[in-house]
C-alpha cells in the first residue's frame, strides 16, 4: 500500500515562474520532476512510474514488430564519430569529454556509429539479415536553448532502433513495421498524434515520417488536409500548381519607379499600393558554392529545403550582401530578375511566379523598383519548380480538400538511412553470390521522456493533469475526507487493499490534511479516478467515485466497488487497451 | 517465438585473448557482451534479458523494503560537488566534462550530492521523514585499470539508494531493512555471497557491510570464522589478543650486529637465522601531518585502516625516506624503536609485539640491527593496539573458531553516512520543537552489471555458463536435432508455443546447423534446461529434457512436457523462488 504521506510527491501551489508551458508547469506543480541544471531533470516517483509504463508499451510493441532489445554504452569513442564525419559536423550539441588517458569520447545523442560497428563485427552473411535492434536509454544533447521542461532537454530518455537489410524492399518492410508499431505505441499511450511526411534530404523517396503530438506549443508546423488523409511538415508539404487561366500579354511596358528606402514586401505594398501577390520577391542564395537567384511571389515564403533538394545540395543559405554586390552590383532590397545575365547568375522561380501578370520587382539599382514586370517577357527563368512553403487554404497534394495548419511536438521519427553509415563504418555482408555489399539501414526513434511531457500537454485543465489510463502513475486516488476519523481510515485502507488485489494501482492519501487540500492535490496529480471516503461509507456503505476527465461522480456500494472501478477504468480509457 | 537464427547471439568458439577470467570469457563467448572501448561494453540481447531480471528482483525487494524509485540525471553540476569537497577529492576516477557554456559537470559515479540537494529542497519537516529513495541507473567511473569485463568497468549499471532519518535509531532501522533486502536480493539472484563487516572509517559503529560474491578471482580478501557466523573484510577484521603466558625477562642484553644490505624481513631471517615472529618490524608512517613509528611482528602485516582509525586521521601513508632521515637520522631498512626519543617520534605497536621475547630490530644505523631486544625493557611504546591484518588460523573475534580466508567480489554495500552530506549540502529539517537538524543518511549500492558477471563467475563449467533459473535469459533451450526434418521442426515449434503459453521462456534454436554445433552453443549459453527433439518425438512421442547443471537427462512424453518442465525448473532453482 503506497501511502502519500510517505511518498516524495512535493506538490506546489504556485506556478513556477520559469515554466512557460502547461506540461512543464504541471510536471513541477504535481511533484513529478525537478530541474538539477538547465535542461537536466530528476524524475520523481510519480513521473518515473509513468515513464516505466511508456517504456513497457514501447518494449512490447517493438518486440512484437520483431525488434531485439540490447543496451549500448553512453560513452562512445571519438574515433567512431570521425569515421562517419559526425565528430566535426555535429557541432556543440554533441557532449564531448576526455578520459583520464586524454582519449576523446562523445556522450551518445544517437547510436548509429556504435550499432553499425557492432553489426559490422558480428554479422557477415545475408543469412543473418534482416535484423532490427533497439534500446531504451538516456541520451545527451547539449541544446543551445533547453526549454519547455522535458520537451527540449539536454539529458533525456529515448528509444532508438536500427534495422539492417540486404534489399530496399527489406528496408521498406522493416520501415513499415516500425511505422505500424509507432502508430500502435502512440495510440496506446493515448496521444493525439499524426504521422507526418518529413523531408528525407539526400536519401529521397518516401523515406521519413515524423510522429507529431498535436499541441499548440509545438515548435513544428504540420500541414494537413481537411479530410485528414494527408499530413506533412512545412518543409516537406508539396504545393500543387495548376497554370492559371488568367490572360497574359496586356501588361504595359516595364517602368522604373523611385522607391527610396523601400526594401521589404510590406513597405512595397504600401508605397506602390499593390497586393503582395503581384510582387516578385527576388532572393539570392548560396547553394553549396554556387549563387542562384530565387523568385517567389511576395505573399509566399521560400522553402529552403525544397531549394536544397532541387540542387541536391549540402548547404543552402542566403548570399551575403558582398556576394550579391559582386555578382550583380545590387544592394539588398532592390534585387530583381530583369536584366540579369544568367550566364553569371542562374534564375529559378517558384511555379506561381508564372502567374504574376503586371508584377513588381527590384530594379537592381538602389532605391528603384520596376513595375509592369512579367516573367517570360521581361526576364527568363531557367527552371520553375515547387519552391515555396505550403499555406493554409492551399490545395491538398493528395486531393484531400484544402490544407489546414496545426502545431506539433515531434515524439517519434522513422527514417530510411540507406547505406550512409554502413559504408562509412564498413558494415558489409556477403550476399548469395559471395559478393560484399553494404547493409541498408533504417533508424527509428521515440522520445520517451518527451512523450510523457506531450501527454500532459494534451491532457490537462486549469486544475491539473488528466492522465490517460494507460500511462497514469496510478489508476485510482483513494481519499478519506477526514483521515483522523478511524472508520474512514480503515475503510480507505480496506478499499485500497481490495483494489490492489484486483490489479488496480492505488495511491492512498493518508495525510492529515483538510479535504480541500487533498482534492486540490488529487486534481493536480490527475489520476483517472478519485474515490472519496466520507462518513457515508461507514454509515451507508457508499463511497464516491469521481472521473477526473469528465468530473462525473458515482455513489457506489463498497461491496460493488472493485468491479465498478474496473469497468469504469476500461470505459474511461480512450485507447481501448486491456488493462487487467 | 524467439528464433535463434534471427537473434543477435554471436557465440564464439575461441577464447578471446584479452579475457582473463571465466565470466569475462563467457560473456564474450556466449555472445552476451562486446567491448566498445576499454571498460565500456554493449549488452547484447541475452545479457540484457538477465540484467532486466536482476533489476526486477532488485526493484521488487527495494519496494518491499519501503524504497521509492526515482531517476536522477547522470550529468551533475560541479558546484554541487564543490559543496561536499568531492570535486577535488575524487580524483581522475570522476568523469568530468564541460558543456557548451563552459560549465563543468561530473558524470555521476554515485548520487549523494544530487539526492541530498533534492531532499533539502523538498523535505523540511520531521513529518515527512524517514524516506528511502533509490534508482537503477548507468554510472560512470574512470577506473585506472578497467579489467575482468563487467567486474571492473568504466560504465556500469548500479542500484543506489539513500535513506534520510531524524534519529540514529531510524537510520539503524532503514539500514537493517536494506541489509535484509540485500540478503533477499542476492539469495534470489542465486549468488553464493556473504555480508561482510567492512570498515566504516570516521563514521564508526557497526555502520557498514559489504555483500561479497565468493569467487577465487575476487580482489578482496574476506576473513570468516570456521563456524560461519563471522565475516569481515581484511581491513576490518579484529584480531583478538590475549597476553601470552610466555615468561619474559631472561633475554640477554641488547647486542648490535653487522647486517650489511639486509633490509627486508626475509633477508633478516636468513642473515640472523631467526623466525620472522621474533623480528620487530618498525615502519614510520605519516598520519595526517604527524610522523609515527609503528611496530608489528615480522610475520604480521600492518593494517593501515586500523592505524588511520586509531588516530581518527584523514590520510595515512608511509613516510618518505627524507622524512625519516630528518626525524631520526636512520636510512630505511634499519629503523628500530631502541633509543628513539618519543618526544620527537611517537612509537605505537601492535598488541602482539608485547609477546616478542629476545627480538630483532633495526639499530637506527646503516647496516646494523639489534638482537636480544625486548619491548618495555629496551624501549617504550606509547600505545598498544590492534594494528595488524588478521591471518588464517587466527582466533575468530566472535568466538566462532579459527579464521579462514576467502576471496570475494563486492556486489553490494550498505553504509551509514551520518550527516556528512546533509551538513555539507544543508539538508536540514525542523524537528518536533521547531529546531533545525541535519538529516541522518545512509547509502546502499548494488552493482547490477557486476552481479551479472559474478553470477556467471560462480556458475560455469568447462562447457559454458550454468544459469541460476531466476536470472537465466530464458528457461529452456528447444533444439531439434535436425532442423531440416519437417516433423522435428513442427514439434519444436509446437513445444515452444505450449511452454510459452505456460509462462516458460524459450529460446528456439531453428538454425540449420549440425546437432553438435547446436549442443555446444546450448552448453555455452547455459540455459537451465535443454529440450532435444529427435525422430523419437514424432515416432514415439518422446523428447529429451536435459538439466544443464547436473547433466541428468529425462525422456518425457510430449503430452506431459509442460508440467514436467515446470516442476523440474522449480527443483533446479536453488533459490526456491516462485517462478510461475
Amino acid at each position: 500500500m503506497l501511502k502519500q504521506s510517505q511518498m516524495l510527491i512535493p506538490t506546489l501551489r504556485e506556478v513556477p515562474s520559469d515554466a512557460e508551458i502547461a506540461s512543464h508547469k504541471l510536471l513541477l506543480r504535481a511533484g513529478m520532476a525537478r530541474q538539477l541544471a538547465s535542461g537536466i531533470y530528476s524524475y520523481l516517483p510519480l513521473a518515473l512510474r509513468t515513464l516505466q509504463k511508456i517504456q513497457a508499451i514501447v518494449r512490447e510493441e517493438m518486440n512484437r514488430a520483431g525488434g531485439q532489445e540490447l543496451l549500448m554504452p553512453a560513452m562512445q569513442p571519438a574515433e567512431l564519430w570521425h569515421q562517419t564525419g559526425r565528430w566535426d559536423v555535429y557541432g556543440p550539441e554533441l557532449v564531448r569529454l576526455k578520459d583520464r588517458h586524454d582519449r576523446s569520447f562523445a556522450l551518445g545523442p544517437t547510436h548509429e556509429e556504435v550499432i553499425t560497428s557492432l553489426v559490422r563485427d558480428e554479422i557477415n552473411s545475408y543469412k543473418k539479415l534482416p535484423i532490427n535492434l533497439y534500446q531504451i536509454q538516456t541520451k545527451f544533447r547539449d541544446e543551445v536553448r533547453p526549454r519547455f521542461g522535458l520537451i527540449r532537454s539536454r539529458e533525456f530518455i529515448m528509444k532508438d532502433a536500427y534495422s539492417f537489410d540486404t534489399t530496399q524492399e527489406g528496408l521498406d518492410k522493416n520501415f513499415q513495421a516500425m511505422y505500424d508499431a509507432y502508430t500502435r505505441i502512440f495510440t496506446r499511450v493515448g496521444l493525439n498524434f499524426r504521422a507526418v511526411e518529413a523531408d528525407a534530404g539526400a536519401i529521397g523517396g518516401k523515406g521519413t515520417y515524423e510522429f507529431m503530438a498535436l499541441c499548440d506549443i509545438g515548435e513544428d508546423t504540420i500541414a494537413y488536409s481537411e479530410n485528414g488523409d494527408y499530413a506533412a511538415n512545412l518543409e516537406k508539404a508539396e504545393v500543387v500548381y495548376k497554370p492559371s487561366a488568367k490572360p497574359q500579354g496586356d501588361t504595359p511596358a516595364v517602368e522604373k519607379v523611385h522607391t527610396p528606402d523601400v526594401k521589404t514586401i510590406e513597405q512595397l505594398t504600401q508605397a506602390l499600393d499593390v497586393e503582395a501577390s503581384r510582387i516578385i520577391k527576388s532572393l539570392v542564395y548560396r547553394v553549396d558554392e554556387k549563387l542562384v537567384m530565387v523568385l517567389v511571389r511576395g505573399d509566399h515564403e521560400i522553402n529552403e529545403v525544397k531549394l536544397k533538394n532541387l540542387y541536391d545540395a549540402t548547404h543552402v543559405g542566403l548570399a551575403s550582401e558582398q556576394d550579391i554586390l559582386a555578382a550583380i552590383g545590387t544592394p539588398v532590397g532592390f534585387v530583381g530578375p530583369v536584366g540579369v545575365d544568367q550566364e553569371k547568375l542562374e534564375i529559378i522561380a517558384d511555379n506561381f511566379v508564372q502567374d504574376v501578370a503586371d508584377g513588381v520587382a527590384g530594379a537592381n539599382e538602389k532605391d528603384y523598383h520596376l513595375v509592369h514586370v512579367q516573367a517570360g517577357r521581361d526576364f527568363t527563368v531557367s527552371r520553375y519548380a515547387d519552391l515555396r512553403n505550403i499555406m493554409e487554404g492551399d490545395e491538398c497534394p493528395r486531393g484531400g480538400g484544402l490544407i489546414k495548419f496545426a502545431r506539433g511536438v515531434e515524439v517519434g521519427h522513422v527514417f530510411k538511412l540507406g547505406t550512409k553509415y554502413s559504408t562509412a563504418i564498413g558494415a558489409t555482408y556477403l550476399d548469395e553470390n559471395g559478393r560484399s555489399q553494404p547493409m541498408i539501414m533504417g533508424c527509428y526513434g521515440i522520445g520517451v521522456s518527451r512523450t510523457l511531457a506531450a501527454a500532459i500537454e494534451q491532457n490537462n485543465d486549469e486544475h491539473g493533469i488528466i492522465w490517460p489510463v494507460s500511462i497514469a502513475p496510478f489508476h485510482v486516488h483513494v481519499i478519506p475526507v477526514n483521515a483522523k476519523v478511524e472508520a474512514q481510515r480503515l475503510i480507505s485502507e480496506e478499499i485500497t487493499e481490495a483494489l490492489e488485489a484486483a490489479g488496480v494501482e492505488v495511491l492512498y492519501d493518508d495525510r492529515p490534511e483538510r479535504a480541500g487540500v487533498k482534492f486540490k492535490d488529487a486534481d493536480l496529480i490527475g489520476l483517472p479516478l478519485r474515490i472519496t471516503v466520507s462518513d457515508k461509507a461507514s454509515e451507508e456503505g457508499l463511497v464516491e467515485v469521481r472521473v477526473r476527465r469528465t468530473g462525473e461522480t458515482h455513489e457506489v456500494k463498497r461491496t460493488e466497488l472493485v468491479s465498478f472501478v474496473k469497468s469504469l477504468l476500461a470505459r474511461v480509457d480512450s485507447t481501448g487497451a486491456e488493462l487487467f
